[in-house]
């Protein structure tokens, strides 16, 4: 097909499974696109699939050879998606556009994993030269093709160029009922509905919201996972028993797209073998960098996001197979007695509480830690729009969101998200079958690491005293590093001559 | 006092409690030093204190004005014994001592807390201008006057130049009972006996295992605190009384540093108010850094060391006063009931139990990280020599790490400490205690993170198959990550086509 130049609405560059799906859904929703690929079969393939699914209709999807021509086929002020691999690759393809004759009005969206450092780092970079701007994408390549959640951030006057756009092609939840408007064909479209998209902050703030969403992720794909080893393991059920346990999860408080795809993978047989596919899939967990980077920003902004780092420990153990193998025959356990029908129901739907408490705690960690890098970036987010986001087209989406939406409406000042009366209540009621799952998981020997360590959390946010006094006693004691005391005032310090007789309390500042 | 041109054993360059300790240490072993310091007065103070000190005999430390004078002061080769704090000011000296003469030849030994990774940086950097070397050293102020564990790394013939000074400062075990020889008085000379220091390997490799010592012991002092919020909180015991069961503990296999000096906190009164000092210190925890590194590297490794995290976030949490004092009115618990006497004493022997167990592991995460960072960056380290490095002078010495030095005596290859049989047969011989404590805290609320964080990865590991085969399931459903197949080799990948009917087996790669 011959480049139309200046008609398109948009540039893609990159048409991996996530650009080429996110260009499909732009055209669906009657945008026109010029596309862009270092593969030239990559190229050809997304404008025959375009052709294919839009039949009968004008085609509004042509390819390009260069980044010149990709310069020559967009309209003015021209917006460039770039779909690459994060990292080296979104430099080199700006660098390249420059050189090809970009220039500053333009607006290249970086909708990649990146880092949100090296996001605000690349805003600083290209003033000038172009407007780097920023949306990073949830969904997956169904929600990047059929509406993803879409978390934009950095220049506000590149945000209004990109807007129509953003708001066409993202996920649709019903403005009433707060459930996700599905979109499942080539050509439909939802015109009704609110759109899970809206503009986050300054430069990086996007990215860094996304991250937390992968970490959250990551937990609330470990807790469930968590919950289908006791079933599997502590109550003895089949594969098609416990997805039948989370099919009737789904149509109650933990409702979402990931304990519906887990019943899905769990009925699924093993087209080679006949047998449960999860029985044939090997028990090693990849990862691709994300959950680590909530991790590590958790520690670094001391925000005690306890589950979200024991969800990506629990990957790099699955990791160690070998050793887990050997250990398996040296490290002994103990005996896990079979149930009662009645104490098997009680357990699971102990479990269903436990799983709850925990993925709430580990939504509380995360927003916590969105709010305190907003902080120290003097970020100014609205917590109830990204909760709304998430409501439909990323991989987190859940009713739930709903009650976090509500929560930051109805006071946008809280720090943590058990300070909101609707989650303390709920958590407070089912704090006892909670207890109920980890007391059994431990005598019985079945780890779950972020079950307990969500409970953990929030005993320790319930403790108005924490034993830290005696940690900051041996600190000072063997490092001369001072405590507060409770009875003076707050950023005074004190130290007691641990190795003097009598030992003499000095105050040192 | 003059100085002595080129009389002096070594120069030590910054005078705060620790650069000043170790150069009186190294002065009543024998050796002369030079000493400088940019705060004037200090150079004083460390004069008078050491002229004090050897009352009688003759000084052998003296003070010098300027970088150009202890180079003029200190026997060739010359070597510097750096004492500043980690960061910016290690570069500062070290290009201020270029400046005022400094060549290749002369051998600076950083003594700070520096990032491994920095040192690694400065060896490159400060090549064939400074041979820069670095020496990690633990025991905080008291280990450094009267003997301090020490990890040098580097260059080896630096080490040549180094080692009679660091063997004869570095602290002393009895060769037979691997027991610390002790030295508390100015002027004493241990003699006898194994020093606490070796050549660790290549340039950072000794802050490395420096690093992850402080991981570890971030988790040995929250595990204890721990045991004492449990028998303070559960069982109702005094202050005095947890006192005598740490001295207890000190006599049996927990015998450590900080089980001893956790008694003397407990046992302290506040000099001011007369009651119970750790009622009075502020329950917030301070931390400088290097437990945040240590689970920062245990994440980019992908090495599971949850309990040490556990621990970094123990202390974030314990900083979060005011929400804690807040959210202790709004969560509720379950309430705690009087136990008996048998029953109290029978809780804490498990509570002794579970602690040394959850120690095991800590240990057993952090040996693991230096294994997985000594294969990546190609180190060859001697762990039975680390581990004997650790028996004295630093905070966590305990009678403990002798059967860690015997195992990887017995076999040096063993990846994780539970492959140890003699921490295998310990380990399953007291998890029945480990279980009883954490299923206890979970039913009484109280919070215990590591305890019960060190039994979940004890759990992991015994399982040959963990639920890591649904969350890579889950994944290749929404992200077409594929998976490895249980009948397949190692390496293959395949995918299911999810969104297609009938699904199809795919072999990726």
């Amino acid at each position: 097909m011959e480049p139309k130049l200046e008609a398109a609405d948009i540039g893609v560059i990159g048409l991996g499974v996530m650009g080429k799906n996110l260009a499909l859904n732009i055209v669906d929703n009657g945008f026109s696109v010029a596309a862009f690929d270092l593969d030239k079969a990559k190229v050809e393939a997304a404008e025959q699939q375009a052709a294919t699914e839009v039949a009968g209709r004008e085609t509004r999807l042509f390819g390009v050879e260069s980044l010149s021509q990709i310069l020559a086929s967009v309209k003015a002020p021209r917006v460039f998606l770039l779909s690459v691999p994060a990292g080296r690759a979104v430099d080199s393809i700006c660098d390249a556009l420059i050189e090809a004759g970009a220039i500053a009005e333009d607006i290249v969206i970086d909708t990649g994993n990146s880092l949100w450092t090296d996001t605000v780092a690349r805003e600083k970079h290209y003033q000038g030269k172009l407007t780097f701007f920023s949306s990073a994408v949830s969904g997956g390549e169904v929600g990047a093709r059929f509406g993803p959640s879409l978390m934009p951030s950095g220049d506000k006057k590149a945000w209004q160029r990109i807007e129509p756009i953003w708001t066409a092609i993202a996920a649709k939840v019903d403005a009433d009922t707060g459930l996700p408007l599905e979109r499942h064909q080539p050509g439909e479209v939802i015109e009704q509905g609110e759109a899970c998209t809206a503009y986050i902050g300054p430069a990086g703030s996007g990215h860094y919201v996304k991250m937390v969403h992968n970490g959250i992720e990551y937990a609330d794909m470990q807790l469930i996972c968590e919950t289908f080893h006791f079933m599997q393991t502590g109550l003895g059920m089949s594969t098609v028993q416990i997805a039948e346990v989370f099919e009737r999860w789904n149509k109650g408080v933990l409702n979402s797209y990931l304990i519906e795809i887990s019943a899905e993978v769990l009925r699924q047989v093993d087209p080679q073998t006949d047998k449960p596919l999860v029985d044939i899939i090997l028990d090693k967990a990849g990862q691709k960098g994300t959950g680590l980077w909530t991790a590590v920003s958790s520690l670094q902004l001391g925000c005690p996001a306890s589950t979200i780092a024991e969800a990506v420990y629990a990957r790099s153990m699955s990791t160690q197979k070998t050793l887990r193998q050997q250990l398996a025959t040296s490290l002994t356990g103990p005996a896990i007695a079979a149930v009662s029908a009645e104490e098997q129901q009680a357990t699971i739907d102990a479990l269903e509480a436990a799983l709850y408490c925990a993925k709430v705690t580990a939504y509380a960690q995360g927003f916590q830690m969105i709010a305190m890098q907003a902080k120290e970036q003097q970020w100014e987010l609205d917590y109830a729009a990204i909760a709304r986001i998430w409501r439909a087209g990323c991989i987190i989406r859940a009713g739930f969101l709903r009650t976090i939406s509500d929560a930051f409406e109805a006071d946008a000042g809280i720090e943590n998200l058990l300070q909101a009366e609707g989650f303390a209540s709920k958590l407070n009621e089912l704090q006892g079958q909670w207890r109920q799952v980890v007391a059994q998981a431990v005598v019985k020997g079945i780890p779950v690491p972020c079950i307990s360590s969500a409970l953990a959390y929030f005993d320790s946010l319930r403790c108005e005293v924490l034993p830290a006094n005696l940690l900051q006693g041996q600190r000072d004691f063997f490092g001369s590093h001072t405590f507060e005391r409770t009875d003076a005032p707050k950023g005074e310090f004190y130290h007691i001559t641990w190795s003097e007789s009598p030992r003499k309390l000095v105050k040192m500042s």
